[in-house]
């Protein structure tokens, strides 16, 4: 049993309930947060991934079909969910539409990687942004889920892959996963937008924020070319601000989209991706930097803050 | 000569200049306020028709080719242009780029209506939108270029056409073109995007932003469906605040995108759209609602300030 850094992973099913047809007891499974029941509107239709009954919500602490837990202290209080998978145990129980079965014969310890961060970036660049070869391409912000996107655009092709990020640490393992340039925006005297446009003629087709910082969010956006870029936004904005940009601006050309789970549908999709990363078309060796036993999480999550690792596995 | 309502409208072509190869005397023509060079790297791409060149900015005043105007008063001071055309007169001299021949056959007088509001609505719902057949639309503001969404969206055979607007002397026009609900906001009690996810169950397909105002942006992006739900920005915002949408709010699958002059490219696409107008694809009769003698142009603007007309012809 592997924990993920993000607490999704890879796992091998002990029990399955009432009603379960597509796995058995000894399947390999990956969970994932973003569920899919397969019958509610979105889930038939071809243009999202937003489960209408297993979307991801934050506020969503019990499971959908009973609102109960699964687990409980010793003396009996509730222990609740998040984001429909709960995997930091060594047991878990998920809804079946909130985990799928994969081959094998796939190495469980990269699969983990599938559950969340690669599979947003990746799935950012292939199903949001529908990268074709050729094009150019900027990531703001190279943690996993921004080396992710870059693998993506690397796999379909994409001519130019500039990484943006202040930490000069992240350019090596950029270069890894098919980046072709860097830009560190404390070496700049002008906008970051304004590098880029110089460097590619005018912008690049696609743009990626992978930060959750607004002033990030309108770089990214300025760095498109104007006509047809698009800004894939993939950060996380706790901020209470509006979006930094003016409702002229989008006369432009350019847009602006939002992906959860890179637009993957977990139970059709996240199969074939696991069959890409075992033949070699996906490369994920370069996104688990670290190892260490379960009770070092805390050492794990500082490594993160620190931008020291990408994903850390956490061994029970 | 007639004159559209926005200043631009149908000519006859009386002179040509030098090295203009697609026009001569005698010819039925369109001028367009957002040019097409054909050369540029926009004009080059299939996903815009914001040219490079000859893009509509209003601060541009001269011709672009040689910084000078074309007109002037009698004691030889510059009267300079605006948008492109500069039609609101007998005579004018246009960029080659900005002005497109059609069938002769083709009624001058509703071939004016092509040069902004018509086409700025339809190709809304064609070229932006590209709006399938069955599909759900909510448009809000029913002037000529809302009203002319709903002919595009009927056209293209919408299954829904929700009108909005609070003006409801709108409503009667609006049947004709296709719109099968209206919503008067004043009447609610709720928000509209409440009313419409309640009669759509969800919201629509498609939403219209077609007033220029930031209230009423929010709405009609909550007005559709989570997941796939596309907003088109047709109205003009002088307001300097921005979007009124949450970074967040992205993540639910909406999309908001500009639309400048339906994303029609002129030169290649106008006489197309003249052609559907002669067989009676689409019906521009609902459009001209006054014509006056052009010493009446301040009257004819007051008609159109107290929502009594939608375009108004004015005779030279």
């Amino acid at each position: 049993m592997n924990e993920g850094y993000a607490g999704v992973c890879s796992r091998i099913v002990e029990s399955v309930g009432e009603g379960v047809e597509d796995m058995k007891i000894g399947d390999h499974v990956i969970p994932f947060f973003q569920g899919e029941c397969g019958t509610c509107i979105c889930c038939r239709s071809q243009k999202t991934n937003l489960c209408q009954k297993f979307g991801v919500n934050p506020l969503k602490s019990v499971m959908v079909n009973d609102g109960k837990t699964r687990f409980s202290t010793m003396d009996g209080n509730p222990i609740f969910h998040f984001l429909n998978t709960s995997t930091f145990s060594q047991y878990t129980v998920l809804d079946s539409a909130c985990v799928v079965k994969i081959d094998t014969k796939a190495p469980l310890e990269k699969m983990s990687l599938l559950s969340c961060g690669v599979s947003t970036g990746v799935g950012a660049a292939w199903n949001v942004a529908n990268l074709q070869p050729g094009s150019s391409v900027a990531i703001f912000g190279l943690g996993a889920v921004g080396l992710a996107v870059a693998e993506g655009a690397r796999v379909r092709g994409a001519s130019k892959i500039i990484g943006v990020d202040i930490n000069p640490s992240k350019f090596f393992k950029g270069k890894a996963v098919g980046i072709t340039e860097f830009i560190n925006p404390k070496d700049l005297d002008v906008p970051v937008h304004e590098k880029i446009g110089a460097i590619t003629v005018g912008g690049v087709d696609y743009s990626f924020e992978c930060v959750g910082n607004l002033e990030v969010l309108r770089e990214a956006f300025l760095s498109t070319h104007t006509g047809w870029g698009l800004t894939v936004l993939l950060g996380i904005h706790p901020s209470p601000m509006l979006l930094p940009l003016h409702p002229m601006e989008l006369f432009n050309g350019r847009q602006i989209v939002g992906s959860i789970f890179g637009g993957f549908k977990g139970k059709t999709q996240l199969p074939k991706l696991a069959e890409q990363c075992m033949c070699g078309t996906l490369n994920l060796d370069e996104f688990i930097t670290h190892e260490l036993p379960f009770h070092n999480i805390n050492e794990a999550f500082q490594l993160l803050i620190e931008g020291k690792s990408l994903r850390c596995l956490l061994h029970l």
